[in-house]
């Protein structure tokens, strides 16, 4: 059995603006999947947030709020499965029971959020639990996780590791992450935690992605206490 | 039983450009419903139009392409919904069963496409026929149906009343129809035909909807022959 | 991989006072599964004009009327389906997604009507654009197109090929389609059309069937424009 | 809150050769409905038959033949939910729960068979169960429970009143229930006896139901034996 | 095709008290899985008993009472399936189309109860159908079917075989069924009758189960009536 | 409209040793019906904990140990619901959606945990937050938190309010949260945040819940910065 690895990916990748990237993903993707299996999570992005904001100016619930986003990360998924043609899974699953069948068939899985109240971060942890990938790697749309935020601070420093632990102290205090809100939730952490799930945060781009597979250190690996 | 009324909403309406153009909609379709009961399909618009051709650039066959309008339509509906809060069936129902349903409930609803292989001008001639609506209602981003396209030609002149037969021989020689693709296809016309529905086609305006309610010889009827 | 027929059977053949029919045409597909990988949809047949003439003296509705063809269909799905054995896919799909996934399994798909307001013509036809079938084959009660009724006129002449735009004005004026209501409808060859699908109009004969899948020039073949 | 009634209507009822029947049985129910709640559990008659005679002849499995008449029961259901228009839920429910809801909505209930291994009489029981129904009415093509065949014996009696336990002794022994197989099955007793449910085997014929809804000593009443 | 082989596993089994006995049931499994294909339908056991009885208390219908049983039949069968690992179908199917489709894939299938009005003795029988079983394993908590009840009287005879029709008086006359209510129901009964199903009644005991399977005469057999 | 109130009943409340205490929730909550409509959230409890620990030595996954969560949770609820009778919604809800539409429709409304990932305290507060709940009520096995843990410390003090973001740091650091584990988590805080929902932590006790619904200073109260 191949190792298995789950990547969410920044949901800009899905901006619509390059018909190029999707393209250029799927190849990737095919060769990667050569020495791997590739479960990819597709995150809302750009279109998302223009339905939310639409959605909440109108008074709706959160929990709607979040079920547009799961609607359109979900179609985000379908455009990438379209480009992976016969390689990928026919179509984004909507359970983790069906993601772990999906994943023993042997194919490329593209999946969208699952439900309201978690982050398309938070499924992917929730993933790679499920289906025991040999990592998790978060492709945001920073190269790391930063000790200040670098785009005001010109000498912020990247962090090559970080415990969970501090890494969940800057979360509580939300304005002191540097690069922004969405690069890791408590939730996630939660589930990264409980489940010791190898996890790394770095940039959505494909030389990174294709570093980190081979085990290269690129961005912020989370690291755990021994025990 | 209040008489129940169906109206395609074109897609443009849900263009997100205008907060407040689903907020008008929503305070109209309560004050109407006084007096009769809504059921609203809305258009795909410019979003799934996007989504559609980068999907089609990668290939994707085209009855997934149509899953990707119907997937969007359904979103748009959300919008539509939130702006009606209580007043609503709370979700887009996604069978003509539960859409029928629904209308029995008594509240207002809204819904997106269906099925593959049915455009949402069919999926709303379909709902009218299921709920014996005493009119359908296609508002569309044209007056009516011309006889010479209006946008090319200064003397073009509007149909006040077209007969099923001759609007169908003008859809049968595509380039023919006056103002646009989208506008009525063979299919809605066949199932309009079969269940002799009341249909007026007509603009996408919230005046122009209210007058065609009171009975006002808005846009364009199609007529059926006497038997 | 190999090619995917999709066979529209007409639904005369499941009529039941025949009960070796469907056991040779379940050995006919067996035999020819050897060479592509057949997908049956099943017509209704005498026993769903049966029920749908009840249902329609009660005022039930035409999209209840579909449902009603659409049931009857699938169980006559069933019958093949029990006469294939272990060679069939064990139950009637029910949407486009469940039938594409049944045939990426490899076994003989066989599969009644899908969603009211589409023929089991027109259904056929979605099937073979979603499976990107080779040839389409619509199995029915006559030989192919005439231009005349055969039944009435002695000299009617049947096509040999006809263009889709020709059968198109054909079906507009229905009465002039030489053999019944049934052979095609416009929703069909809209989809036809649209995905360029090689479409043969044949009789339902098993020897018949045989010569269309080896290539020979029986029944009626669809054609389109050169662009 | 009215008291509801579960009549199992014989297949016979919906034949198909008699058109008028299910109309006067439907203005029958309508009639009822103002005293009563009447659940109707429509069985499969001959068409069932035929279907079921047909796929075990190609050697289809025991619960698959079943499913067959479980099909039909449920087309034959919904030939009489059209008759009865808006004052029937509408459509057949495919579970218990399901039933139950829908009897709580207030509305008359059709159904057909449920599952696999349940003979529509064991199903119609299960549902006077779950809706804790006073009486289960099983309207059949015989008069009652008699003591010896009455097509062949011109003394047999029919009786009043059997004890539950002797007409189970009668069913073990199967050749010796007068007037067929299909009157009760030991599956159908069980249930009745766990749940003490109010049991009468009748003729299936407007006037008798009537007769036993008011209260009349008609057809045979089944009796349990006194604490 | 491997044989397939339906072994109903006592609820007794799953009772939490003894956590080495499952992991030694999915040792045991995998061993013979080699040369059989096993399905495992777990019983409730204890903890049902208390829901059922706790329920009931609070004036349950029985059909919801059977329900709860169902749910805990299927936390029974998930603890096997975790045990089992990845050598089982990943969860209890629900259908018995769903269990046919998972056998049809080779792997270990583990299930609980399926439909309120069935015992688990009867679902097992209806699934050994479906499947076309070579035998029937009823492992239960004794060690087979005996004259008298070997609790109370000495010289108590178990049978080695028995006639199913002698077994079913035993039945219809529950007092007189020598260890126990659940060991067999008249449902099940008439299942095994209607497909001559092999069925043998024996201990819930590796050992004595791998006998079984290896053809050796342990437990009960029950044996038909030639033609 | 009456205001809502969500519940989360503690699993011990569902132990089964004491078949009087659903009775007298039910009597309890049938009493506050006519002042509030209440949803109620159980808890898995004691059994929960005994499968997930069995399921656990097997090897099973984190998110199917959520799910054996789940399952027991909703059989907790299913029991719950039985004491109502005609009082409940009739089933757990699996699904915000089916929740919010069972609200609409005015019973009291018992389910269980919805999703792998979430506690059944986030489920509450996912609720509360969905169906715009005036308070939500988290009834746990303690009276409210603690500076020190009670058990140990004869000083220990509880809060009677306590600060969002104090409460948050508290649990960050999870050994210093007084009186356990299951008390609150740092999802369901960011839920309550994030829609402001007015929380109290309680004892699961009839009294105290009543004192609370009046209004009454029972537990400890979240509080939120004002902005």
């Amino acid at each position: 059995m191949k190792k298995r690895i789950v990547i969410k990916l920044s949901g800009r990748i899905f901006g619509m603006d390059n018909v190029k990237i999707l393209k250029d993903y799927a190849r990737f993707l095919v060769k990667i999947s050569k020495v791997c299996q590739p479960v990819i999570v597709a995150g809302g992005g750009n279109i998302a947030r223009r339905y939310i904001n639409y959605a909440r100016s109108s008074g709706a619930d959160e929990s709607s709020l979040d079920e547009l986003g799961i609607d359109i990360s979900r179609l985000n998924a379908k455009l990438l499965i379209y480009a992976l043609k016969h390689r990928a899974y026919p179509h984004p699953p909507t359970t983790l029971q069906e993601i772990r069948n999906a994943v023993d068939s042997g194919v490329i899985v593209v999946t969208g959020g699952l439900h309201p109240g978690h982050s398309t971060n938070g499924t992917a942890a929730l993933i790679a639990e499920k289906i025991q990938a040999s990592v998790f790697l978060n492709a945001t749309d920073v190269d790391g996780v930063y000790d200040l935020d670098p785009n005001k601070y010109k000498g912020a420093k990247m962090y090559r590791r970080i415990a969970l632990k501090k890494l969940r102290n800057m979360l509580v205090h939300k304005e002191s992450i540097a690069g922004g809100y969405d690069l890791m939730d408590l939730l996630t952490l939660k589930i990264i935690e409980r489940s010791k799930i190898k996890t790394r945060i770095l940039k959505a781009d494909i030389k990174t992605l294709e570093k980190a597979i081979k085990g290269g250190p690129v961005g912020t690996e989370i690291i755990f206490p021994k025990k």
